[in-house]
Order: structure tokens, then sequence, then C-alpha cells
């Protein structure tokens, strides 16, 4: 049973839920729309993403016999509903905007139609996947942003949390613009560039420093990058400055080094010095420890000579944002609009479309959020990616992926690239969307 | 490939570092401890968690056909190498702190002795695992410790960093005490009781709320718990005493309603009156919608009439706290104690054990930190679960371990209950301890 794609990934709500539908013969046409309620704080945009992950669930999703057999077991469920569940396949189609789109709340990101049974079970996992690409997407956009012709590399698998996001937020950083990941299964599972380097125990497992940074330069000649602050971070770039010449000779070239603790910006200075007065201006100072879009903006800021950050525990647990007032909900069914109105909480019903304006500078201008055919100026972000449960293609690459969000993060305004009081960005709500509104509102029985 | 238990789930750094330590021989054996550098804020005690996952991922440790052949066609790593990852399996010894058990920092929770290149190989998946169910274990403590009495669930799978997170914050939950889990998933696979009631869109999806509630009773007539927020709660609490007769001469007892929106303790509260006036006492009110434990507390103190509480995002990513300052440490190589001493990350060198004292009132009282081998009064915390590669039979059972933790948080001293503020808990360092740690920085080779 692979982790991911299992139908029990789900709350179990939607399985009694289901029951009920089945009971009743509900299996009409619904339409569920999944958006972010409101803008988080410290965020002037999100950066879609993870559409890919949810599609394979959807393709792929079917209860297996052990799955089956343990509801059968549980007595909350009739023998005829297991049947049923048995059979039971996604056959719906799913609009959304392309992975690597910049939008905005509360923008659908991802539209199911589907028979309701179908379209209800599949909350949980949707959202699941979605929420944590996007908020890693959107984390990681920033820090590209702030931090342009630097190296930003991904380190943060250790304190994800769990496999899946580890591996994920590999992914979801690199379509954002990252260089790469130190996560190895995420270069074999999605060709993310894969960088590394050494850890302090691999300093420590050696009597002498000078000999580990030997030892490793002649085991990876071609990656050489070199840790210093295991105990004296500028001796032990004197020591780097030293060995480089025997290397130099075995035609082995020191890329870079790492620090890893103090003073970032103090010890770069020293150590670029260093390195400078030892011949070495072309090795590269890698930076690390907690870093995130915001430590990395006040580094640069600060003149510190950083070539390379690395990003980790912070944008991998999302550390400022670690989730999204994400939900998934229901626009329609048997083709008559609906919405929820809990206080607070209330959602805009109906199939949606977005519509995205340019201004004369080329930067996105503002958004119209209105009803699937209302026509508006702009361009039309929700297109259809899976017809009667199978993909439309071509399936877009991550390479893909990541230049469109490369060119979307390019038309972005000066000021919603901020790091923080980002101003809000536009998004105007059409008359027929509220007039729909309005109309639900007058028409559901409360009787 | 099962995602969780790849050896490429691993920082690329490890498999470069191992190269080296294959090209020298360095195979010796290597102590790694595992340990939390300093308590998070807002915290005052640590549950440990997680071990279970580490001790089967250690067990099924090896490289796959696909795996390896990507390696080696990376170009990073010789072919001798890539033979000899073929070959690795986890052979060494772990010592841990039992899961359940209430810890601090810096003390170790997990040690391993293996030969090094395995010790290394494993830290980036042994932290991530670690790191994120100790965590929520944690913060899943404090709400049991704060609402005695009160049903607690986990519904927090669909804003879960993925899927592995979901999943294992069930487990970790339920383990430090709460009363179960949404995710069905996790009941599958842990036995964690599983709960459930409906979604709004369950209501939205007939033309009557009245309806959809009767739907549901006949369809789940031994799970019965409605929803009462999707248009106006106290109307729908009207609803379901207008319903209760109908359904008791079916012989279907409502179990409870659900709030998940508005001002909670003020819904309850009128809820409570409806329920009460129409004959329905033992009705539960269960209360949702962004809670975690200081919500909890503050419904409590705000003597709000909620019998049972659902812990979603907040808790399932750890919102206040999402991340743990978690290390794997070299502590020894080939017999020699180690150290790292970069700048305020200095680490307790040598193999190490954890004492715990009572106090005349049944409570902890302190903690000694000391090497292996200098007893010291109270009860040692650390002890074997991995022997040459083997787990340690018998494996203490979810449901153990759950006691366990029970027992643990019965004998936590008032103070360390608080939510906030909690003095710090003593843990001592012996002379013992501090001699080791000179002893090797005067011995570290920095020629």
């Amino acid at each position: 049973m692979q982790l991911g794609s299992s139908a029990l990934l789900t709350d179990l709500y939607q399985l009694t839920m289901l029951q009920a539908y089945f009971d009743q013969g509900m299996e009409d046409t619904a339409v569920f729309e999944l958006f972010i309620r409101s803008m988080p704080p410290h965020r002037g945009f999100l950066l879609a993403a993870g559409l890919e992950q949810a599609l394979e669930y959807l393709e792929h999703l079917r209860f297996t016999p052990q799955e089956l057999e343990w509801l059968a077991q549980s007595g909350r469920f009739s023998r005829d509903f297991v049947s049923y569940l048995e059979r039971l396949r996604f056959s719906g189609d799913v609009h959304a905007m392309a992975e690597g789109t910049i939008f905005f709340p509360p923008e659908p990101v991802l539209r199911v139609t589907a028979p309701l049974p179908q379209a209800q079970l599949v909350e949980t996992r949707l959202i699941n996947l979605l929420n944590f690409q996007i908020m890693i997407a959107s984390k990681a956009a920033r820090a590209v942003l702030i931090a342009p012709g630097k190296g930003l590399i991904d380190f943060g698998l250790r304190r994800a949390h769990g496999a899946e996001a580890g591996l994920l937020a590999a992914r979801a950083g690199y379509l954002a613009g990252l260089s790469g990941t130190a996560t190895v299964l995420a270069g074999l599972r999605f060709g993310v560039p894969v960088y590394g380097t050494m850890a302090h125990s691999f300093i420590q497992a050696h009597a002498d420093e000078g000999e580990a940074f030997e030892h490793f330069a002649h085991s990876q000649p071609q990656n050489v990058v070199f840790l210093l602050d295991t105990y004296d971070t500028e001796a032990a770039a004197e020591k780097v400055v030293g060995l480089a010449p025997r290397l130099q000779r075995e035609g082995i070239t020191i890329r870079g080094v790492r620090l890893d603790s103090g003073d970032l910006a103090e010890h770069a200075r020293k150590v670029r010095r260093i390195l400078d007065a030892g011949g070495l201006r072309s090795v590269r100072i890698l930076a690390s420890g907690n870093l995130d879009e915001r430590a990395v903006q006040a580094l640069i800021s600060a003149g510190a000579p950083i070539d390379d950050f690395a990003l980790g525990t912070r944008l991998d647990s999302c550390e400022d944002v670690p989730y999204l007032d994400s939900v998934y909900k229901l626009q329609e069914y048997a083709g008559r609009a609906r919405r929820k109105r809990s206080e607070g909480k209330a959602t805009w019903p109906g199939r949606k479309q977005v519509y995205r304006t340019q201004g004369a500078n080329g930067c996105m201008d503002h958004d119209i959020l209105t009803l699937e055919g209302d026509p508006q100026e702009g361009e039309a972000l929700i297109q259809l990616c899976m017809h009667a449960g199978k993909r439309i293609t071509p399936i877009p690459s991550l390479l893909e992926i990541r230049q469109r969000a490369a060119a979307e993060l390019a038309r972005l305004p000066a000021h919603l690239q901020r790091l923080k009081d980002a101003p809000p960005y536009p998004v105007t709500i059409t008359l027929a969307l509220h007039a729909l509104a309005t109309s639900v509102d007058q028409s559901t029985s409360e009787a």
C-alpha cells in the first residue's frame, strides 16, 4: 500500500456521508471548488502548486481489498455500500489554475465536477496536497524575489513534517525558483537538482580537520565544498587556502565553503578576505542555519559576501505561516448553485472563473472573479486539466512549471514583492456573482 | 517503492560523506545521539514519540535496484561504492527513551551505535520522524492536561503537511492521550479510534437541512452527530429537538451536535439550553474550528458547555511551534569521545544516560544527565531497543505507550503543566560529563 494514494487518507465523515448519499441515491453532479479564504499574514501573493500530485491521486483512486475488508468489519457501513466503494473510481472533471500561477484569495485554484460521492470523498486529500505545496511554493518564491543572482537550496528534509512533506517541499521550492534541494529522493522522483556539502560529524570523525577536508576532496572531486565552523571558522578558512594549491595540482578545484553558525555576515566577510588573499576568489560562500527569506534579505542588505543560501527548517516547516485557510466547498449540486453562510465563513456560489488583466507596464493589474460563462477582459486562469477521470495531455513538466512561475513572478508588481506590508491586490467580484449569491440565499430552504 | 522507507530519504551530503568514509575505510563504531537543543517557546516539557517508526525504518533500510542505478548514473559515486550501498543494512544498536516518556533538552532521546557509514546515513530520516511526532505528542499532551474529562479528537489531516504528517499526527496525538482521530487510515494502520460527523456540504447538497439530518441518522444510526452551523446554529438546534422523538421511535439516539463557527462559547450555551429544554440532556456538544489547547482552555475557563473538542489545523501543523531544534550529533568515533564546538551549538560528548528522580509527592523532581556507566539515583530512562539491527521484543503496543504517557503526565509537577511561563525543569549535568567535555576539547587537533 503506497501511503499517499490510499483512499483511506480521508476523514471518517466523508465515508459516513457517502453511506448516506448511497442510501439516498444522491449521485447527481456536484461542483466543489478549492480556495484559500484569506491571505495569510506577511504574504502579498500565493503561488499555485501541487496540482500534479492532486491529479495523480484522483487518477489512481481506489480502495484496496484490505481497506474494504477493514471498512466492512468496522460495522459502520452496509455490505452494499462497501461493494459500491470497491467499484468507485474518480470519473469527474477537474479545472484548475496551472501550477506556477500567482493567485489571491478567494480565487479558486481547483474545481472538481463529479458525481457527489466522488467529489466529496476526495476533499481531505486534495486540500492536504494543495495546501502544503502552495504554502511552500509561495514562501520559496519570496526568497527567489529578494535574492536575485543568489543560489538558493532547500536543506529542510530533516525538520519537514514527515517524508512526504520533505519530498514535496523540495518539489514546490524548485518549482518556485529555488536552485535545488539536498533531498536525494527528490532528484530521483522529480528531477530536482540535488546539492550537498558535508556535516560536522564528518570533520569530527577525523582526528584532524585538514585531513577531513583532504579526504573529502579526493572522494568528491567534482563537489568540493568544505564546512568551516566545526571548531574555528577563520582558522578553517586558512586551512582551505593552504590546501588549495595541493588539490589544484591534482586537478581538483574547490567549489565552495559553508558557514553554519555564529554571525554569518561577519564570518562571511572574514572568510571572503582570507579566501581572496589566498587567491581563491572563485570559491563560493554558502550560508546555512535556520535561514528563511527574511534572514536572507537581512544578510544581503548587510552586504554579506554570501553567494548561496541554504533554506532549511523554516522553509520546510513554513515556520511563519504553517497553514493556509484552505477549503473545498460545495458550489453546485444537481444543477443548483449552493453556498455556505456560516458566520465569517460564507462562500461565493457557482462555478467560477478568474480573469487577470495586465497594466501598461506589463505587470498584472487586477483580477476579476466571476461565473464561468461570463467572459471578462484579461486572461482566463482556470482551465480543464482532467476530463472523465483522465488527465488532459500534454502534462506540463516540472521545468515548464518552473518557467511559468518565473514568468509570473516577473510580472508581479513591485509592491507585492515586499516581504511585509504588501497592499492587497485588487480582486473584483462581478455583479453576476453577487446576484447569484443573493438568489441562492433567498432560495435556500431553512424550513 | 514505499515513500517513507526509501534509503534516498536523506540529504545528499550523507551519501557524499559515505563515499569518503568508504574510500578511507572509516567503518569503526560511531555513536550518535538525537536530542532537542533547547525547549521551544511556550513549552514546559516534551513527550518522546516516533521511536516505532524510527526502528521500522532502520530494520528495513536498503537501497532498491532503481535507487542504486540512479545513484550510479549520477556520476557522483564510484562503482565500488554503489556495490557497497547495495549490501548496506543497518546492523547497529539503538538505545532510546520509551515512547510516551516525558523529557527535557538537552537529554538524548535516541542513541545509535553502528559502523560510521550506517550511523551517518540515517541521520536525516531519524530526525524527520522523531522531530515531528515529538512536536505533535508534546502539543497534544498540553490539551490533554488542561481538558480532563473532555473528548479530544484530531481533525487535522487536511492541513497536515502531507500524508505522512497527517497519519503520524493521528498516532502521536492518540499516544499523548487524545481520544482519537478523524483520519481513517490511522484506524487501519495503528488502531487509533476513528471519529467523524458530517460536513457542511452534506447539508448543502440537500434542499432542506432537516431532511439532511434525517437522511444521515438513518444511514449512520450508531453515529448520529449533526452539524448545526451551515445556516443558523440555534434554528438547527431546534430542528434537532423536533426530530429527536421521531428518531427515538425508530430506536435511533442522537449522540451529539457540532458547532464549527462564530462565538463557540455563546452558541454552546444557547444550544445547550435548547437541547435541555427539548429533553436532550445526553446529547453531547462538539466544538471545532481552528482549535488548539489554548482555545480549548479559554472555552473551558469561560464555562462553555462543550463536551468534546476537535483539534485540527493548529495541532497537525503544530502552528505555534512548527519545528524543534532537534539534532543528531556524533558523540564518539572509534572509541574516542567527540563533540562539536560551533558557536552557540556546542554539544556534550560521549554516550549518555538520563536518571530521573522522584519527589515526595510522587512527581518527578529533577533529572541527571551523565555518562553511561556512571550510575546515579533515580530511574535510568535510556534503554536498549535494537541490537545488531534487530528490535528487542516485546515491542510495546500503541495502547501500552499511551498508558505510559498517561502515567508520565500524572507525575508531571503542576507548574510544568501550565500552557505558558512554565519554569525550567532542573536537568543536572554531572561532573563526569563536564570533565569529558573538557578533555575532548583539549585533545581535539586543530593543527
